[in-house]
């Protein structure tokens, strides 16, 4: 049998924001390989393997899945949200790039999902409507002053902004000089949202303008959104409607 | 019976990139408001009615669906791909902002869909795979300074880039003068995906080094991606693979 790579976004968590192509790849599949929470959420069945591992062996686990296709399995990587933002489908092309040349011609599909930061928007109202950046904040695949700079570039060009991986207990610093950064950028009149575990029971969302904003608001489960200088609040019982206007100028 | 309003994203087109949240949302139901080619996606039933309307006339279809949904009806709106990105949520929202009060305390809800520049990027590889951009190149809504800036700034972070309605009929001129100004910004070594209709029959996918690319190579059915200076290409048969490595640096 001719083996096959899949690389699938599962969503934020929820069943209901699986698409039915990525169930229908994890239903053929022989072998799903994932970190271990990700993998976590299929349920096994007869002549599926899972394959869960730990974080930061991604290029590892990118070749354990592309030699399994290779040897005809019907693989299936799975990532949360969607594979290309952030997640494994980097991962997978860096290891077919230096690895041998027959992994160029495998089949490889990606399937796109609902990555976090468009969950995260679709709770809050449409804080994304308007022109907006995805910055990942961990700087253990970039160095920290490439995202400060980028922080300002995105401020200076009033983008809407979308923070994933904002702060972890190995790097609890950055976030707090990001919203140091911000401050000074953007002065005091920007809603923030933070977002955690959208979709799931432990979902809970939150819109805070910037200078209230505390570092431990956020947390690996969360995705933060900092609006543009145009960006509405609009004032109801609960969590407040974010949204930025399509319409910008006269 | 108390109104509903739902802001659902129908996806870039094919029926398996619908959520079941969505499809759940479209079988609930009693009223259908939307541009014309979306509306047409929704097949008719009994107890449904159909609400299409033209381009350009966003607000005062959100005015509509807020009135029925008002009235107790079950509204849903529908966007394609996913309906906070330059779609319809930010108008609903921006109704509501304008509109009566009790608008406020309707029961909205918006429902992520997969936003082209994602299932365009899951086609190509993983473009997206670090930081990036997402820019609305239509200048209906805003100046041309604006966007000519944020290509600059957004270029000088090195972030990749997605365009949405990179160019229509009534406005030919402005991808052109796009297209110069990242050729000044980022030189030659730049991979541009064009990503026309991702999902449907009419699919069609292309990737050209920045100085080869012409303005005629995208219409309103194109997502345009742009590279960053880390983003790499696997030549293979067919199409290639393009990729943004996760890790920056040394």
């Amino acid at each position: 049998m001719t083996g096959r790579l899949v690389i699938a976004g599962l969503g934020p968590g929820a069943e209901t924001l699986i698409t039915p192509e990525v169930t229908q790849a994890l239903a053929d599949a022989s072998d799903i390989v994932g970190y271990i929470p990700y993998v976590a959420r299929i349920a096994p069945r007869p002549g599926l393997t899972l394959h869960p591992s730990d974080n930061r062996v991604e290029i590892d686990r990118a070749r354990h899945a592309l030699t399994m296709a290779s040897d005809g399995r019907q693989v299936v990587v799975v990532s949360s949200g969607d594979p290309g933002v952030f997640a494994m489908a980097a991962a997978v092309f860096e290891a077919v790039e230096n690895g041998p040349a027959a992994w160029r011609d495998l089949d490889i599909q990606v399937l796109p999902g609902i990555t976090a930061m468009l969950a995260a928007a679709a709770r809050a109202g449409a804080p994304l409507g308007h022109d907006f950046c995805a910055i990942n904040l961990s700087d253990n695949l970039k160095p920290w002053p490439l995202i400060e700079r980028r922080l300002r570039l995105a401020a200076e060009g009033d983008f809407a902004m979308a923070f994933y991986n904002p702060r972890s207990t190995s790097r609890p610093a950055g976030f707090a000089r990001a919203l140091e950064v911000l401050t000074a950028c953007c002065g005091d009149d920007r809603p923030v949202i933070f977002a955690r575990a959208v979709s799931t029971p432990e979902e809970r969302i939150s819109v805070v303008p910037l200078p209230q904003c505390r570092p431990e608001m956020a947390d690996m489960r969360t995705v933060v959104i900092v609006g543009s200088s145009t960006t509405r609040v609009i004032a109801r019982a609960g969590v407040p409607l974010v949204y930025t206007p399509r319409k910008v100028g006269p």
